[in-house]
């Protein structure tokens, strides 16, 4: 994947490889602070400290604290992208695909994005909400084709496929809690249980 | 309802009427404003303000800005709790009760209170978030105990009824985010979806 350099860089020497591991750690880093304590509480200083940078050097990479969060939003985001998209195209029948994702977003809840996003919302600017929910968006699409693949085989009814692949990411926050996960013997149990859900419903 | 006196008040004159409706009114601009700002950033002095009454007189009634959280988090559930009920136990069918609940939910949804949840429980002790999710807890029986009887009449699949008051909960928070729910034209046809989806799943 080749790096997106930032506008502001422009002119500036060509990013080398090591300066996109840099731009990398900075990211995972941050990620990991933002999920624990929330964005407004967290400052690149303390990010800097973590990953051992300074913060001219997370100025060099990311013109804000709000575009470093971006980064550190879409860059979650396209992972989950990139996991739907594996599982999904690797199972043998979507039913596996689902299970196998199910149990792998559950074990990393995605709530904690949403909960960040409302906290963060009225820091960031327009075009930078926009960029994450658009990451968000792609994980919608790459469920909606496979969803959408399975009405014209006739194993899912007709509906709005981005409707059901909505309801599907919903369904993931059940996951979310810790004191009811503590109900299900493992994801993977919890898993099969909402795909099994999903799939057919409750009426007999 | 009796108004429960606080522990802290006993040896205090009873309550009278126009204590309950002062504690009420405060309920209710705290609930509005922990919304609104999150727990964290809301002061006892602003909802002072902001309903008219003054610290001493919120401190006459709660013990601490925490005690005041809970009760008005317990107060936003046991009202859902209630609305399910009446909605449930009046319906008809159960389908019908389903959507016009969901529709009430999606209305008013309760996802907040998730993100409420976990910016305040690093500061809310032991018992207060046992209350708040003992709460919760009861919307959820209410499901189930509807649920269960749609398996008794064979309506429904055997299936844990409490999974299946979790699902249901959970999918009311597609109703949560303003730039989706733009997508649908009234919360009534998005509940009529949702319930659609509950009952049948996306298999033909």
């Amino acid at each position: 994947m080749p790096a997106q350099v930032p506008k502001r860089l422009r002119g500036r020497p060509k990013q080398t490889d090591n300066d996109i591991s840099i731009q990398q750690t900075i990211i995972y880093t941050a990620s990991t602070l933002f999920k624990e304590f929330g964005y407004e509480s967290v400052t690149l200083q303390q990010i800097g400290k973590k990953c051992g940078v300074s913060k001219p050097t997370i100025y060099y990479h990311f013109a804000s604290k709000a575009d470093l969060f971006q980064a550190a939003m879409t860059t979650m985001l396209q992972n989950v992208r990139k996991i739907t998209a594996r599982m999904l195209e690797e199972a043998e029948h979507l039913q596996d695909g689902l299970v196998q994702l199910a149990a792998a977003r559950l074990a990393n809840p995605h709530g904690e994005i949403e909960t960040m996003m409302r906290e963060a919302e009225p820091l960031l600017e327009e075009a930078q909400i926009r960029a994450i929910r658009e990451a968000e968006h792609q994980i919608h699409e790459v469920l909606a084709l496979h969803f959408k693949l399975a009405m014209e085989q006739k194993i899912f009814r007709e509906e709005d496929p981005f409707f059901l692949a909505e309801a599907f990411s919903t369904l993931m926050l059940m996951g979310n809690r810790e004191h009811d996960s503590e109900k299900y013997e493992s994801e993977r149990v919890l898993a099969e249980k909402i795909v099994h859900f999903f799939l057919n419903g409750v009426t007999k």
